[in-house]
């Protein structure tokens, strides 16, 4: 649990200076582990978001690179993912854009738009906004989207036409489409799955039997999808197996990314830029919320703000060199943390790898057929389906459950950026809406200590003259009128009454409209000739009371403890 | 301060049964005194809001005599207002209307879908709502608003065009176009302005100590409106004014408002829908705080909910009568609540006067010079205009003050409508801002006693394996993180720790995302052999977390007072 202090403006120095053997050893390790799961991955996710299959690959590299150099995480495994690739087709399919070129570029400026508004977002000092995405509403968000993701692979798997702009629609149209599924492509599909499953869940397990380290297994067992994607080749090769109607990857420029720009017409910029700002937000979150999980286990920090800046810059180098929008990915990031990884180079040396396979492999990424890269999508998808949310929040409150359920819904039936937004809403709306109707005890004292309890619930001591009243919320705008009009009942219920004190040790604010509120209650009881008195007041909002003409208009006196109050008003 | 036990759905039942003689006396005495005061009121903001001068005159009748029946206030004074007649004109004219008839008929249709609105939130009991709108906030947008509704009188004080969508653009159009204006309308205007606030503000006293009774002086001193039209019309008509370019008000058709229908093109009530709904808000949240300002001095209850019924109905009816938007008007309620109405009978009894003008004195309004009703809307709307709730603001918090400069900014910069959402909205993210960085103290025992202390403030016993932390905010979504980290950084400060206490008598609330990092320090702290504990937890909160796992998996105990935890675990 060690601040890191030399974290500046380039944290790759925090831990360039000491770097040894050792770290590079775990580091080299780490890095083949992440590499070998990353590039199926990357090319999957191109075809996610419908852009050429190379732009996976140049965004991983350009992702991994920059952000060892920026980001402030150890771990974290920048490149593309699944979320950012749905919502990226999503935004591209709003433009009528006509060719695939055309259709590429504007991938690139949505890339830098995310990147710029992310840096911005962190010269700003931003990164506090990420605290207002509630975790339920996350992982529901998160579920949702992986299942327009897997909605979307059918395409591939059945080879069918699959179109629509909401769950209901993509489902209804792959069932209508299912007759003309290309049944050699969907086979090979499922054999895929199945593989990808096993090695998954299956694999580790055995392997340790066999003697080896948990490590080590757990990281063969991630190998699955490189093993599937040599043995696909290969059948795909000898079979030729593009005749017999699989599709296939096609051809795959060889080499190192060249400098492409981004397409800067003003008319792109400004259509896209309510769909970058979601994307940012979404990228932002997804990512530090992998990153500090990561963080806490091994007792290091994340800087928020250096987050924004070290995402942000792999995003506007990624828009540069033929990329797409790239973030932290989950089950990569955890993987390279597993396997190892000490330090951000792991991420660097990975790059390094998939450049390697760029200069020298992409001839037999030719026959790769895409239903493998749609399997491995599927299966990585798959992890991030997380149901238990919506059980554990019903549990947990109402108004967990109606933010978690709206985000579910609203993803799925209009889309991403609308699901995220209606969740954030939802949950903002029901804590005003709780806040508004605040708990409130009337109490007394339990027989022979100075502790105060609800008269509802314990044998205490009361005095007709007297009302004691706890109010257990911050007093502001929403709840104003909720406290008078209590008050004004509970008074009128209380013919002899002389005195009312308000205990307040759980009112955290008081904010102008409260404050009006009780100088008018105040004014009302004193004209019924009650007294209204205050105890327990917590220092900073006798702060803000003494800043006020309140106590001198207050009828009644302010006391330091509920106890005082009622044995002086007695 | 006694419940209405009565209130049905028609409240009017409540009244009517016991209604006798001195009922009768004080109603008509009021009657009178708000006729007199509302008849040129009433004609002056239809041409405020653009609609014929005598849709004024019918909507007050329509609006005095619905909300007698129906209302839940029994002093509220209902018909046109400034700010509602200010957002028909804004709403009027952003859609494309040619001729006057289309125009009033467009006005009908607001009226009708406002009514609608309140209507249906009666029904669905959303009463509430008007809790979301702070005080100074509604403060702020009357303020502005008057500012906007003074600017538009100014067309008619200097007979000069003045056009503009903000008060900006208004502001500079009246300057440019005043080299124009129309001098003996100007001088006639400052006259009937200086006449009626010296009535205002100046009469009351010296009729006083001619031994007149106070409410009566008051009542006298409110006729200034009424004087000034008589003696206008006699100038206008004796002098012929209008032929000196003086503008008059022209044929008033005489009698009773026939049925009008409103426009009810599928077109027009879409184009409506999103002007209406402020409107509906408007009109409710000024007559509600109106209503319960007047009943909470004669120790009366207000019902949210009727009251929606009372003013959806007013506004319904309205617009099958050739009115316009109506809502409670804060200076004739306050008048009639001080002429002494006893029930809503007063206002059904205003309403037969201003029925009696109608019939009979439409031919002498002919000759009544427009620039006289500019003159009453200036003075009225002079009284709403509220500077002192800027100081006031900023002294109390700068996030009152945020959200009072922003809707004055938004209102006067683009609109009402766009105004009071502002306000709104600021308020509600500094709620969430502010939330999000709790305050939070390390706490300490006060030596001699059971209480517990912020070690900066207080000379207090501390424990160096003991962290006590007490948290002055409900745990919820935006301030997770916040706390996470602060405890993660106070733990790391202090090396020999062993025990974490969180004092909790001010958590009010536990949402699922603070479960889960409250899940989350307890197994990080765990794992560096810290138990986190728990103290003075609040019943509600305590029922929230044993619903869930987490007593099972926390690391410490839960304490009932902090003083036994520190005794305990020292």
């Amino acid at each position: 649990m060690k601040t890191d202090a030399s974290a500046s403006w380039l944290p790759a120095l925090s831990w360039a200076r000491g770097y040894g053997l050792n770290d590079l050893r775990r580091d080299a390790i780490a890095a083949i582990v992440v590499a070998v799961m990353l590039i199926p991955q990357a090319l999957g996710l191109a075809l996610v978001a419908g852009v050429p299959a190379q732009a996976g690959l140049y965004a991983a590299m350009s992702g991994l690179t920059i952000y060892a150099l920026f980001g402030s995480s150890r771990t974290l495994s920048v490149g593309p993912v699944a979320i950012l690739s749905l919502m990226t087709a999503a935004a591209l399919s709003r433009l009528s854009l006509e060719t695939p070129a055309e259709y590429a570029a504007a991938a690139l400026t949505l890339s830098f738009m995310t990147g710029a508004i992310l840096l911005l977002a962190g010269l700003l000092r931003l990164g506090f906004v990420a605290n207002f995405i509630p975790r339920p509403v996350l992982v529901s968000f998160v579920t949702a989207s992986a299942m327009l993701i897997a909605l979307s692979q059918m395409q591939l798997l059945f080879v069918v036409p699959v179109s629509g702009s909401n769950a209901l629609d993509l489902f209804a149209s792959l069932i209508a489409n299912l007759p003309g599924a290309h049944l050699p492509t969907l086979a090979l599909g499922l054999s895929a799955i199945v593989f990808l499953a096993v090695c998954r869940s299956r694999l580790a397990r055995p392997l340790t039997r066999l003697g080896l380290h948990r490590v080590a297994a757990q990281s063969l067992s991630r190998t699955g999808p490189i093993v599937l994607a040599a043995v696909a080749i290969w059948l795909s090769w000898q079979f030729d197996l593009e005749r017999a109607g699989v599709e296939v990857l096609g051809a795959v420029p060889s080499g190192l990314p060249s400098l492409t720009l981004p397409n800067f017409s003003p008319a792109l910029l400004g259509s896209l830029f309510l769909s970058a700002l979601p994307l940012a937000i979404v990228c932002y979150v997804e990512s530090i919320s992998i990153a500090q999980a990561l963080a806490v286990r091994r007792r290091q920090t994340i800087e928020p703000n250096q987050e924004l800046t070290g995402l942000g810059a792999a995003n506007l180098v990624t828009s540069f060199s033929g990329g797409m929008p790239v973030a932290g990915g989950f089950s990569r990031s955890l993987v390279n943390f597993e396997a190892g990884a000490a330090t951000p180079a792991a991420g660097f040396y990975a790059a390094l790898i998939i450049a390697l396979v760029m200069l020298f492999l992409t001839p037999v990424l030719y026959w790769l057929p895409k239903v493998c890269l749609a399997a491995v999508i599927l299966v990585a998808v798959y992890a991030l389906l997380d149901f238990s949310v919506l059980t554990k929040s019903w549990r947990h409150s109402r108004s967990d459950f109606c933010a978690v359920a709206i985000t579910l819904a609203v993803t799925l039936s209009v889309g991403a950026e609308a699901g995220i937004g209606a969740g954030v809403l939802t949950a903002a709306l029901m804590h005003l809406y709780k806040t508004s109707r605040p708990h409130v005890a009337v109490v007394g004292r339990v027989p022979g200590t100075e502790h105060f309890r609800n008269i509802k619930h314990y044998q205490v001591e009361t005095s007709d003259n007297i009302l004691s009243v706890r109010i257990d919320e911050a007093l502001y705008f929403p709840n104003t009128r909720f406290l008078e009009s209590l008050l004004f009942r509970l008074v009128a219920e209380r013919p002899g009454l002389k005195h009312v004190v308000l205990m307040c040790p759980a009112v955290n604010d008081i904010d102008l409209s409260a404050l009006e509120t009780l100088e008018n209650i105040n004014d009302v009881l004193a004209d019924s000739g009650i007294s209204l008195h205050l105890s327990e007041v917590k220092a900073p909002i006798m702060k803000i009371l003494e800043g006020t003409r309140f106590f001198t208009r207050l009828s009644g006196r302010t006391y330091l403890s509920q106890n005082q109050a009622f044995d002086d008003l007695r």
